[in-house]
């Protein structure tokens, strides 16, 4: 029995996990699909097919991507850090280009119809979460990547950025949530409140998002599923460390 | 220095809990300026007035009850256990009450105008919201409060408890952001990309209600803000449960 308690917790992991890829796929799919078939598809033309990349890339980048690059932490948690830090600061910088392209294209299409920007709670929330999740990547990058900072102080904002990386995930969420309610008012206000196939679609949608967040959350604060201390890593980390400025060793 | 440490986490806290009471009184003030000032003030007979209700009751109740119900773990973590727990419960139940008359505010004014119910995003997310919510009540005052369960299963719901507890807090404050968002579309749909001062307000009481969580969830998840293991209360609570069930005692 006792031997069978830590199989239970990697396959209840391993669930997880797959729930976690199968929500943020899914989520991702259709949305597609709603700006594909409900919505006319795709351009870079100013149009408002313009838009349909906007909720895209907000919800392949912004969540998804972001998602995924907070949970490698957790997926290859005994595999050398160093390596998990690099797979973290790349899928994180691949979220942020396909999230700026995403408002990249919201602007634009603003600027060919003439609406103006920035007026909505969407938008105050959304640009909240771009402009504080490209500050949480540079300080990521200076603090644990090419760490520039004492090891006190990266000690001390380890906690912080962690922190701050699922309140930005969370903050992504819900500005996409928003942004939904948004696009389904201005474009099928009436027939929304009859159930119609598009704002179903969209709903389920929504609450596919509220579902990854939710799993996603679960994997990332579960005391079980963090990186093990690995003494080997550590003591050669603190020869590093003692050797090139005497301080003790930290890392996200 | 070593002692100034201490102090400086205790006045930290001490800001950020002032801070988050600043935060969700202010939230509450602005719902109650908006509905009152610029939406017509509260009712109950079924009119746009009595709907007024259904944005004040869940701001108040689902969002600055909610939290400050998890919140008294962290403010009132050298009080003894039992008493921290009867106020967890009871200011959860008030905000249960309130909660419910915000709903009860909103479905009667959608039969008095013959609005559809449960169509939109902001209705699905709401509703299971208000769902969960009452189904971690229930299983809070059978496991906690009247412990029913056995001292494992105990141990093992805190964890998912406690996690449940900050999904909800995040839920209900989404959920009253896409009311928001409703809201403001279906009155001053055209105004508001205007920066009309009933949009602006709205988008700031938003703004609010995100800070308002994420203090919340900092002061929540902050390893030094957890209440101190209390070598008295154990060997108290070890006792009893040695006499009735001869198990380890656990709590929230």
């Amino acid at each position: 029995m006792d031997e069978s308690a830590p199989l239970a917790g990697c396959s209840a992991f391993a669930w997880l996990v797959g729930a976690s890829q199968l929500l943020g796929v899914t989520s991702v799919v259709l949305t597609g699909v709603w700006m594909g078939h409900y919505r006319g598809g795709f351009a870079w033309d100013g149009s408002s097919q313009e838009f349909n990349l906007h909720p895209l890339c907000m919800v392949l980048g912004l969540v998804f991507l972001q998602g995924d690059a907070i949970l490698v932490y957790r997926v290859f948690r005994n595999e050398p850090k160093r390596n998990v830090k690099v797979l973290h600061g790349i899928i994180h910088l691949l979220a942020l280009i396909i999230s700026i392209i995403g408002i990249v294209a919201v602007f634009d299409f603003h600027r060919a119809a003439k609406i103006p920007d920035m007026y909505s709670l969407h938008s105050w929330c959304g640009m909240a979460t771009i402009i504080l999740f490209c500050i949480q990547w540079v300080m990521g990058l200076l603090f644990f990547l090419f760490p520039v900072a004492s090891s006190w102080l990266r000690a001390s904002y380890l906690p912080v950025h962690v922190f701050c990386g699922l309140v930005l995930l969370v903050m992504a969420i819900g500005s996409c949530l928003l942004g939904m309610t948004e696009k389904l008012l201005f474009s099928i206000m009436e027939p929304y409140s009859l159930f119609t196939p598009e704002g179903v679609l969209a709903n389920v949608l929504g609450i596919l998002l509220v579902c990854f967040g939710v799993v996603l959350g679960y994997l990332i604060t579960r005391e079980e599923y963090r990186r093990p201390p690995n003494p080997e890593e550590e003591s050669l980390s603190v020869h590093f460390k003692t050797l090139t400025e005497g301080g003790s060793p930290t890392g996200p």
